[in-house]
């Protein structure tokens, strides 16, 4: 993604004054798809968006304050162009955030924004979380007490404290979002990992109060991967676990783990992932995704992806968009899509 | 409207680097008039939005991949300045594409955007389907056990191909709009046209799923227009009919034919229109607009707008804003506004 | 806040061409703020947006018309950036204007902005009705025979004629505001002030239509400052009075002052208001705010504000995001945040 900068540059050059700190950044996503989807022999045939990276419209910019530090905000929407919908509750669905960076002791990072738990396996996924691949279709929190945890993917009233980058390779995020009443939300989570050279690898664990201070979903993850040139492999696994007082549920784990690898063949990236719900109620299921990118320029690709989800069990996971299915049945998707970066 | 470029002309300029695709153009009109209306005696004067042009906001960019090919997209809002609003349920509801643009094979353009049988008809209209003189306050289809047609303007999930413009003036567009479940929005439809200097003439053809596959929305549509240069004379014409399973419906046809002309003086430009709605079962209406545009610059422009429609029968027909009328009754409306584009 | 220019500079500098009319600034404030309160011993410690200025986006523009003629558009829309939302029904909830300025005659404005009675107090408030300080905590239009005035704040569909700045200092606004059928929402007011060097006086007057239009609120502003280099002095006082056809409150006054000091200190700046409402009903409170801004840069500051209800007889005012009080108790709040400008 090349970004527009609209920047203090174009100020400088073109009014011939203004300091050098001013700017903002426009920059999008438009990805739109093709895709048919099957649910145990039920079909549906839709254009859909976000197949390879979910649409989105943003605003960001940095503000070079001197002697290394840096202030910086990011506002970020969510963009279907299948049906011009922003299709969540909150239009900056996707990151609110303001920071104040220091090169050496780190950034603070307050407001709306991903919680470390789900960057640390989403980063690992050869799918990234998009399109019939996603890996989310498999990572449902359950809902204990009439409260399902909301810090899935995003915190509302996040604060976090993200290291520099002057750590020799290692890195990592500390957060808290705050509940506000809202039964769910409140969250804190870290993130530690190091990446050097090909190699990178991180842990990471998030706990999140449901319905009482009584009842935490708490989530254990760990996820690497290597670039070896000709392909890179990625693995993750994560660990759900409810420490709850309904005791049908009460300790209860649900184990996902994802082994995939992309490999590039020149303007070809192939795709390919496995993935393995497995849960205490036997709520478990495998999956195959397989897909590929034709890059036309860094900013336009051509995509194609297909997974297939085979529940075992008492498993209902389905792909997006797909009808439901009776348990222990399969659900599978396939799409081709253009994504266009701005 | 002259576009605000935020181009990669800028970073080509100001940062002196910089390849020559990255661009975003954010573009929009913000339109407001007063708004005086009576329909059959009561009356209403008003702030409203859109006289001239319907208000918006909008992001798009065209990137060059080279070969005669581009990649490009574009995002539009509607805004309502009289009250801030963006009134409608889609936050990009006038458009969101993504476009694959060869200069010679032509566009494939997929999201939401107007359907080909709107712009067969909205394109030789005097006064564009605005204010108090919109020519759909005449337009609505039927609803036909409990569907109505949601493709009347613009379709979601739409994937169009659109001939280059390389033709010798032939011009065309085929699109094809899936219904994913919601009635009403199964669409495809078609325009073919020709122009040349001052001549352009088009016709074009559409088709709705409405309740069930038995219940069909089609619609015929032929347009032309011709400049004379001392004045622009258009004409339009389209027949709606019901292919549907309730019989007091089925076969009904709803005709509806526009007569207009514009004319430059100086900065001025002078618009009228004659209407004609006719329908089967004696919903009809004849309509006289008559209205003004001084341009203070190519970005701004005042006007001022009257129409008048006169039912006849069953008619019940009104201008927007205007309160409901009585079968046969008038209903009249005028504005005078600012246009300003950016 | 130093606004980033994407402008007909822009085009002028990078195609060499264009005529210098064409412009778009995007800006905007991510304002995010650790806020507690603690409403009569029952606390609460939430992350909230606009500590010191609202959180927005918006996008505006110039146009110069050529003999001191200028067209001029403005959208505004708010940012809570704590839970990324847009918490507005309107989405360009801030502003959003057309506009035509003559240098000499003045400037005409349409569409949604600010009633001229609230900026002539909220322009002599220390605080500047933001955060746990904002004086609209203690500013409470009444709700007469179901209607609460839509107009405390802005109006929609607000036509404003503001006089020139070529008065030698004298300055002012005249708005009218249609009610379209939304009670509470018909309003006429205006502003007078004069303002040379460090002086600055003005005075305004509102009429808002409620339920019918016997019921009136209406609403006296005064203000002024003064700034003596070491100290800036604010003040304002309101009456708000109700002549509506409801006995129990007909002819009753809600009386607002407040009393401030901003002081400037280096890269610091002291704030600090005193206000009291008064109101025939005994619903009274006193207020203390007590508040510091240092400024890292022209775009980037930390803040801290801590402000005190102390409600007296009837009066159950609560500062932002307090908890509820009984009649007589107190609220109070403090936050401290980081707000970025763009």
């Amino acid at each position: 993604m090349k970004k527009s900068l609209i920047a203090m540059a174009v100020l400088a050059a073109a009014a011939g004054s203004a300091s050098a700190q001013s700017s903002v950044t426009v920059f999008g996503i438009v990805d739109v798809a093709v895709r048919h989807v099957d649910g145990d022999g039920t079909t549906k045939t839709l254009l859909s968006s976000g197949g390879l990276s979910t649409g989105r419209i943003g605003f960001r910019g940095i503000e070079d304050l001197g002697g290394g530090l840096k202030a910086g905000f990011w506002l970020e929407s969510q963009v279907n162009a299948d049906d011009g919908t922003q299709p969540q509750a909150r239009f900056w669905h996707r990151r609110a955030t303001v920071s104040l960076i220091s090169d050496s002791l780190g950034e603070v990072r307050l407001g709306r924004d991903f919680a470390p738990t789900y960057s640390a396996f989403a980063d690992y996924d050869a799918f990234g979380d998009n399109g019939v691949a996603a890996f989310t279709a498999m990572y449902k929190p359950r809902t204990v007490s009439g409260t399902t945890p909301q810090t899935a993917v995003r915190d509302d009233n996040q604060v976090s404290y993200i290291l520099p980058t002057t750590l020799g390779g290692i890195y990592g995020q500390a957060s808290v979002a705050a509940g506000e009443g809202t039964k769910g939300s409140k969250y804190y989570g870290g993130r530690i990992g190091y990446k050097t050279g090909p190699f990178d690898v991180s842990a990471a664990y998030g706990q999140t109060e449901l319905a009482s201070s009584d009842d935490k979903y708490k989530l254990f993850v760990v996820g690497g991967s290597y670039d070896f040139g000709v392909a890179k492999i990625l693995a993750a696994y994560q660990e759900a676990k409810y420490d709850v007082g309904v005791a049908s549920i009460d300790g209860l784990k649900d184990k996902l783990l994802t082994v995939g690898a992309t490999v590039p063949v020149g303007a070809f990236v192939i795709r390919a992932s496995y993935d393995q719900v497995k849960a205490d109620d036997d709520k478990n299921a495998k999956r195959l995704s397989l897909g590929g990118i034709y890059n036309l320029s860094k900013r336009t690709a051509f995509y194609g992806t297909y997974s297939v989800i085979d529940n075992d069990d008492a498993g209902t996971f389905v792909v997006a968009d797909s009808p439901a299915v009776a348990a222990g049945k399969k659900s599978q998707g396939v799409e081709v899509g253009v994504r266009h970066s701005f």
